[in-house]
């Protein structure tokens, strides 16, 4: 059937063409049912059908501006809509739902699907809970994590040789990549690092960067700065590296689900389309963590470990702890105030640097630069090299160069105290998270969080024990209600509890 | 903070405001989260956010007419948008994927939160999954179908024995209720039918009944109805009786799943809510029905009976034929038409007066009007009480009186013929309502198949096989290319195979 466009502004990861109701029964289509739209006589996609009433009139179709952005469909034209039918793929999560395995074919046909919008957002849910309930073994994550570098842009560098960090997260202020990219660039090595902005925490790396520069890169700007200073970091939401992860978190988010193939393949797929041969993957471990506790980390390690053998990248696992943040600050602005002050004074929070440094030196030592990482990358930091190389990544993305005071924080400031006199025993991840984002962040750049007291540190009534910083008001007095009610920083006396309780008389 | 609304007439089964990139940002939202909408100072809804780029302006939010005729929000007016939380049903729904069993309240709350919108598509499939994949105990669907009654409209009748009959579905022709309800009504039973409408099928009970009158009842008109003559068909969809369960179906169909928990509490629930007090459930079984096997259909009426028992309903399952269409009509008009013919000439095929009258009968022994149910009904329909209720029962909702030859069939028509002389071996029903579905139906009323050689009867060369139906000519001759490429009739020759297959010299 011929239908003439109209043309809708909306922004959505679903592609939704809007019907009306007599022509979606003429076509014998329900709601969410799939339909190829062919336009320009010979060019098409697929979308799903949305019902309207009253808006749009019987053979009229509405089209989304973003599918209409990349299609170059024009008001008023014309398109032929053909009803298309389910796609195989269904079938095929359907078999895995009942506990069947995936064929190298099966997979590469849905995760095509997805990148192509061929599947809807049930389906796709079904797809992750299909791996979460039934796991896949390695073929299943190898053929996953393939296809979906193949569906996607890949980096290649015609020499040098490249590398790469991975933080699987779940630890706030885990600023390292600010200074582990520098670093490692500063030694020769190419760092063409893609991150995330924030989904659920208080700042991606992504945000922090952006804070200094652009990191809205195109791949060939990723490549290009990346020859030319060694290193860079950029939003990998910009490019097209492996698509189809965005549209498999899309779903995960509102479970707060992860499961170990998509981990594995999203991680992969990311480093392998990026054309590195050594990657450090970061796998923070502890209380509050994506990782509670030790033994988890090392069969997520083993896993990486012999993915990275598969896929022909050589890969060391780092499990780190993350228990508490990494160093003292957690909000945009102020992490990237915090990575900046220590490359200047080239020293910093313990967490922090040990963390970076370590993780820098695993690549040094990998890549055979020497045998002992962690005093090479020392010795890179403390000459200043860190700091002169981050400037020029800075600068080479489209930022100016700035001192870390010139930062400019969120000037609505509180400050929670303690009430008593001890040792702090525990700092909440997910409280600090949400009081960070309450505050603002990660939009708001300036909030977020700063922690005066870490695990261990002794304090005394009165004494600072976070500061919140906002930029707004009303955001600063929601997050000092939050503060008051998370406990974000565990205050003990050394004397927990007194056997016998009574007094000797 | 305070928005602007802008009305947009989309229907849509998710509830959904429209919101600016910016806006989205300040309130720390991402696509999908949800917002509580107030309005007029008191009323408010939960809806999941879009995001809009260009059509709706910084401080506007779009809200889409399905929403706005429910709250009655007018165009222009303010409303004040507050982001709430995931809410708790998601972890319940986790926690059954992980393996753990729901309590009554954490069931309940899911079920409230399906109906009330604050669960998404997403969580709604995890939520069916979890059943598809780790099942229910009889406590888990006991509770489930209680919160779905509970979250609805009730009926209740201050005389007289209510009783129902379900079909599970999967077969198709299976017009029984026109003939069950009038005969039962004609008893003095009440039965106050809710059907539904095709989903996958040519034609639900409530498509075939709309040939003949209005089936878009209000609850009140069905009690009233079914007080003054005994019975009533109507949209199930059309009330709000257990409304979660067509968001359930919602994301069942993609899926094509029904998972037995699912499937169990759906229809209890519908029975519980109109007060029926005894219930036969028709569980057909057979080669391409939902039930493949006798077996899983012992097993699920064991189910049935088990759960009557918990909500203090008389149950009896009925297991039926279902490998091949009931009687020989299959799509609206033409199931109308069979179901009527059969009335006014009181005998028609086999299949249909069996069963409609067999079940009929369960509900006359079951109510203990006789103890020979079958000879009961077929009295009743013999004498022409049958056809004299269904007259009043369709004058009662709204329609008028009308002969089976009056009523209009699709005037496009070709007839597919064998090639073979032989027996009918099969009868296909997914391709005989694939057949349907192209020809029109059910939207084209007057479309569907006519099955002239059921199994077992012999066909000569050039004997009509099935006749196809059509409203339109480019319908029909998509029909007629899909029943030449699925064989919906298969002839084989009394001979299946020689042996041995050389001949005797």
């Amino acid at each position: 059937m011929k239908f003439k466009v109209r043309m809708f502004p909306i922004k959505t990861d679903r592609y939704i063409v809007i019907m009306n109701q007599d022509d979606a029964d003429e076509l014998g289509l329900l709601e969410g049912d799939r339909v190829r739209v062919i336009y320009n006589s010979r060019k098409s996609f697929v979308a799903s059908i949305q019902i309207a009433m009253g808006m749009i009139g019987k053979g009229e179709i509405g089209i989304t501006s973003c599918i209409g952005d990349v299609c170059e469909i024009i008001e008023s034209s014309e398109v032929e809509v053909i009803p298309v039918a389910k796609p195989k793929s269904v079938e095929y999560i359907k078999k895995k739902l009942d506990g069947g395995k995936y064929t190298k074919d099966e997979i590469y046909s849905i995760i095509k699907d997805i990148v192509s919008n061929a599947l809807n957002e049930i389906e796709i849910t079904a797809f992750v809970l299909s791996s979460y309930l039934r796991g896949m073994d390695f073929d299943e994550i190898e053929w996953m994590t393939k296809a979906m570098i193949e569906t996607g842009e890949i980096l290649t560098f015609d020499r040098g040789i490249v590398v790469d960090k991975h933080s699987i997260g779940g630890v706030p202020g885990n600023k390292i990549s600010l200074l582990i990219v520098p670093t490692v660039a500063a030694a020769g090595l190419l760092i063409p690092k893609t991150a995330s902005r924030a989904i659920t925490s208080a700042s991606g790396t992504a945000d922090t960067m952006e804070v200094f520069t652009n990191v809205n890169l195109h791949i060939d700007e990723i490549k290009e700065i990346t020859e030319k200073v060694g290193g860079v970091i950029a939003w990998g939401g910009a490019t097209e590296i492996a698509p189809a992860d965005d549209k498999i978190i899309h779903v995960e988010y509102p479970l707060a689900i992860d499961p170990k193939p998509q981990l594995l393949a999203s991680v992969m797929a990311k480093k392998g389309a990026i054309g590195a041969k050594y990657v450090v993957i970061d796998i923070p471990t502890g209380e509050g963590s994506k990782v509670p506790d030790v033994k988890m980390g090392r069969e997520l390690a083993n896993d990486f470990v012999e993915m990275g053998r598969r896929l022909n990248l050589n890969v060391t696992c780092a499990l780190t702890y993350g228990g508490q943040p990494v160093g003292r600050a957690v909000g945009p602005a102020l992490e990237a105030w915090e990575a900046l002050k220590a490359m200047e004074e080239r020293r910093g929070s313990a967490s922090l640097l040990e963390k970076s440094l370590g993780i820098a030196g695993i690549l040094f030592e990998m890549t055979g630069k020497t045998s002992d990482g962690y005093a090479y990358a020392k010795e890179i930091f403390n000459s200043g090299k860190t700091l002169e190389k981050f400037m020029e990544i800075v600068e080479a993305q489209g930022g100016e160069k700035i001192k870390a005071d010139e930062i400019p924080i969120g000037d609505k400031v509180y400050k929670i105290k303690s009430n008593f006199e001890g040792a702090v025993v525990g700092v909440d991840n997910k409280a600090i998270v949400k009081i960070a984002r309450t505050a603002g962040a990660p939009k708001d750049k300036g909030a977020g969080v700063y922690i005066h007291k870490k695990k261990g540190e002794i304090v005394k009534v009165g004494d600072d024990l976070i500061t919140i910083y906002a930029e707004k008001d009303w955001k600063l007095d929601n997050a000092i209600e939050v503060a008051q009610r998370e406990q974000p920083v565990l205050v003990s006396g050394m004397i927990l509890e007194k056997y016998p309780s009574y007094r000797y008389v």
